[in-house]
């Protein structure tokens, strides 16, 4: 069971090059992304209605997507409008369009119903091309389930042991302090204050140590917006471990989608940044292939869970004091599913498509 | 559920050398093809009664085919006839035989019931030797059902966009002219002129076009045998698109079987080639690596095209009016296999052993 | 369906090293073995009880295995011990412990319920370090399921076929001389007298011919122990075929276990060597080359073989008069599987762990 009626990441903007074509699949559905003339991207759905070939195998025709198996012709609104050798089109000649839209430096695509793709609910993420940030983006498939990774992104206490020589290399305080949490339309925010951290070698001029005001948002279906802001040790407890009242010296940028391809393999985005004012670009390099590092230890350790989960997939997992945030997010996704299956009892052209 | 009383092509003649052991498997059966010292092929069971191990792991001796894992020998008609360490062979010691005959070039099995097996029933196809004939031959593998192949060659409109490279270059006609179909005993025959085609360049002599008398038939299982006609430009006109009463001045052979390994693979084997007196052996060369290279346009998008049907297999195609011939055949194909299915309510050996 | 309450073949010793985790699976269940500071072995179930991570993936420290996912700590008898960033440890915090024993060369897993698991009931192998042997040891993996490789090692018929040109070579006699078969507590015992054997060159000092007193147990779940015992030439007839009274000029060692990881691949480990005092290291080098090309043969056929039943699972075997091995130990494992079935259902903590 997917939820549908969300926003989906289905790439990088630059992914989407003009007159080409790409194919992506997103909750098992076969997809084929394009721009038109105008750059606008479209998203079909990638399988011919005739005989069910990929239109991803096709030929752009300025802003029409012909099938090059049989030569039948699609606009972006998903009806044929072409096929060769037969005069009359049947109204049934079509193809389903998705909702997208263009968001920060993401194509998301609508897997649900369009009437009810409201663009209000794309999560805010940071532009490639905002001057007052400097990021750098990438990319990886998992061969997992995305509950897995999404449980990885709501419960960083892992950040100890999983990334003990990476991005939590001596720093007990990320499996030490739990976060608050508060529930957001679609999601969950996180705040927490970690207070002497280790300094990286270039912050070391502000100290050995410093304060860290961990705050982050995790939405539907599997966004991570996260804005760590640096203080000077002493932050924290001066704050009496309420929100910042001033201005950090150094914010960090985390911008992430995990996206479902099938049950068993999910894409994972990524952007890795800091405000320009605070990072030269070597220090976002830097920091970057330093994250894309600690990546690779979660596929590594994700993708085996997957395995030792499959072996026995009825043996359920012992939740912790640190899991209220997964815990709660997957109950969030449960009561969404629930919501639209009700939903879709009655009928509508959207679900019948699927 | 798969066609039985059918004669399959199970290799190419050549491909089941003396004192050789060949493995196939058609339909999920397993088969072991080898020839007896009088050059006569003989098709067992490859599947030992005893352990089940494959045969054509075993060791020809003489006519006989000795399991070489225990020990067992068979002879070709399927009997065990030898045990080693044990008297008495019971009588049920046996594999099963499948009735087996050379035409053409290939070598066919009845994968059905052996007293049903009429040889009468084998489409004739032009052997390598033949003298009237030149040709080359081939195969490969899909990973595809057969259906899906015998679709592409039961609807040859996809010539203009599949092949819009080789096959299909400059030729809307094959998209854009719909055949006359005939049904035949088991088959169906597709016939059309198609004007104006564009001359290949050992064709210029004859003029920049040509009409061409474009006739095959399609067979059960999935037996493909074309034979295009090239007149003047101008003779479809002057025959009133009825069959030509004249002789072309060009005959193109194309004899081709797709055979059902697996639910999910299939092989295709196919012979190109002209009359000898039109075509010397380097222009046969050329068509064969034209048509070959055709194939494999054909291979990508119909193994795309089952992959994008395993998303969602409960998925329905879109009829066309080019589809004529897939969707007459399928039916002729699911008549057969009902038919077969009402008969083998009886009891019979051919039945029980499957 | 497995049987559990056994013995099963984890691992040589020497595979788990001090300050090692080392990974298996068997009958499908995740393990995790280690080596406490006192050298004493320990295997886990290799599946953190709080989000399935493999606990092979963690960190030793001294004799107890902390998950680095999110840095659970387990002592050698499952309980959890740590837990970050939270005081209390629930008492449901437990992975698994299976009881472990190290005899001969091998460890030992108890896979069933612990309180059943008995040190007597471990056949009986020799060490590596046995001053009175000379052996050398291996393992492989197959795509099969035990009980194929089973059979193969309790009817050795084939080594007349299947090892022609190793084992077997100009020696009909295992293909036509039966064994005696008795019923041991948990296994079967095979003896027979194998005349006129031909002898390999470090023998041919003792006559090109020798008589094999052929002996070996094969135990639950899939252990072989064989000791052949070489003789003059014409001692077989001379002993009447009964059980040797006198003591041979060579015996060979050959001590295999066959382990079920998954429904379709096993591990199968070996020893071979022989008594220190009839062979030298060079011999024993000889042998043990020989015996493994021997060991390929078996893995091509049994894993075609496999390959075979699946395409027909539901076709049975035909039993012969070399099968009286295969057929009883089949049914004896069955008839444990059985027993075992019906004890646990009987409430058990064991039982409710997997």
């Amino acid at each position: 069971m997917w939820l549908r009626n969300a926003w989906y990441v289905a790439a990088w903007s630059d992914e989407v090059a003009a007159e080409r074509i790409t194919a992506r699949t997103i909750i098992n559905q076969p997809l084929v992304l394009y721009r038109k003339a105008d750059g606008v991207a479209v998203v079909l759905e990638d399988r011919c209605c005739h005989r069910l070939a990929p239109l991803s195998m096709g030929r752009l025709e300025r802003d029409d997507l012909r099938c090059m198996y049989h030569g039948l012709k699609f606009a972006p609104d998903g009806r044929c409008i072409e096929i060769p050798g037969q005069a009359v089109i049947p109204p049934t000649a079509v193809v389903r369009t998705y909702p997208v839209a263009e968001r920060g430096s993401w194509i998301w695509v609508w897997m649900g119903e369009a009437e009810q793709a409201d663009p209000a609910l794309i999560p805010a993420s940071i532009a490639a091309t905002d001057p007052d940030w400097r990021l750098q983006k990438g990319w990886l498939d998992y061969d997992a389930n995305y509950q897995l990774i999404n449980d990885n992104l709501l419960d960083l206490s892992h950040l100890s042991y999983a990334h003990e020589n990476t991005l939590g290399r001596n720093a007990p305080q990320w499996a030490n302090e739990r976060p608050r949490i508060s529930r957001l339309d679609r999601g969950l925010r996180f705040q927490r204050w970690l207070r002497g951290m280790p300094a990286r070698h270039y912050h070391k001029a502000r100290g050995d140590t410093f304060d860290l005001w961990h705050s982050y948002d995790f939405l539907v279906p599997g966004i991570f917006i996260q804005r760590p802001a640096w203080y000077p040790a002493g932050t924290g407890d001066r704050m009496q471990l309420q929100p910042p009242a001033e201005a950090p010296f150094f914010v960090r940028l985390d911008d992430q989608a995990v996206t479902p391809i099938s049950e068993r393999t999910s894409r994972y985005f990524y952007a890795v940044g800091a405000r320009s004012a605070d990072a030269s670009a070597a220090i976002v390099e830097e920091m970057f292939a330093f994250t894309e590092t600690a990546f690779h230890e979660d596929k590594s350790i994700i993708e085996a869970q997957q395995q030792v989960i499959d072996l026995d997939p009825a043996r359920r997992m012992l939740l912790l004091s640190a899991d209220g945030g997964p815990t709660q997010f997957r109950r969030l996704v449960q009561q969404l599913i629930e919501r639209e299956s009700a939903d879709t009892r009655r009928p509508a052209v959207a679900a019948q498509a699927d």
